[in-house]
């Protein structure tokens, strides 16, 4: 079933776009793109599932995960988060990541940041603040997924902007400009802990 | 022909991919990835071409494009900068960009930045700063580019960070990082300018 998700992001494709290629994450677009000389020539661009963060409040700390695959050389650090599935809503991907790859849960959240990393991509990136979390199952992983989690403080959490392995590099300016801009710091402080 | 670039970028393939796709642009490939529990999936990576970026030093200014291309809906800021061709050296191709979009020389080239932006995609992008430019020739542009130049102050270049508009996105946080830490500003102050 075509699902809304994708309706909607077809209409950053333009109408005369054919999928040329669709894989297990990328499908390939062309089109003839007629260019400021009257020539025309094929032009390309890629799609592919969003994709949701969650940012784990709990207590005073935030949650990281050190996060291992299985085509990994070595260990990343990342926060919770993955695809969005064909149909879901992001913010039910954001609590069945979450719920999955950590066992919390939280029931106040924040939709902090909707970004689209890449010009030649349509994909979404949407960042969630999952705030007062608290532990309710164990997690249950993919079989492609090996996880530690571990609480770190605000401070450590906006040292992120510096971490060569850190996955969501996405997010790494905003942690370097709260470094730098107090106001923008208490903001962020506000937004994952003030009640 | 195969360019040595292209076996370069290939072992950061697992050596029993498979290309599946040839684009304009991307091409995919597909490789059998035994999982954390013994089972196999398909695992899917792109490849695309290198790029090149220029910044562009001429006295104590440094030059912007303001650019637009046939699919966009308005202009973009951009360095001067495209596509590394087959068998092309980046240092080449980036004295190549620069005298075919600004028609500007330079005898002092720095390889300031090799980023590679994204986890899914081979890419390599090159930064380069190109020190005491002079203008050559008219530039030579592509029938899929428009392109008007200006000449901007180091502060104001830095302020590309906040430019929603500014192309290449993966230089952002180092010209964020340049406004608020002095040391580091000083140094890129020097890259630039000292003689």
């Amino acid at each position: 079933m075509e699902s809304k998700k994708q309706n909607n992001n077809r209409k950053n494709i333009p109408a005369n776009a054919k999928r040329v290629f669709k894989g297990v994450i990328f499908d390939v677009w062309q089109w003839k793109q007629k260019m400021f000389d009257g020539s025309v020539e094929i032009f390309e661009k890629l799609q592919r599932p969003d994709t949701c963060n969650v940012i784990t409040i709990v207590g005073d700390k935030i949650m990281l995960l050190n996060q291992r695959q299985p085509d990994w050389k070595k260990e990343k650090t990342s926060l919770a988060g993955g695809r969005i599935e064909e149909g879901e809503k992001p913010l039910a991907a954001a609590k069945r990541e979450l719920l999955e790859e950590t066992g919390y849960v939280s029931k106040n959240w924040i939709l902090w940041k909707e970004q689209n990393p890449s010009g030649k991509i349509i994909w979404t990136v949407y960042t969630y603040i999952a705030r007062d979390c608290y532990f309710k199952q164990p997690p249950h992983l993919d079989a492609g997924e090996k996880i530690r989690t571990k609480l770190v403080s605000f401070n450590n959490f906006l040292m992120l902007s510096e971490n060569v392995d850190f996955y969501e590099g996405e997010l790494k300016s905003s942690f370097l400009r709260a470094r730098f801009d107090k106001k923008y710091r208490d903001e962020l402080f506000n937004l994952f802990f003030k009640k």
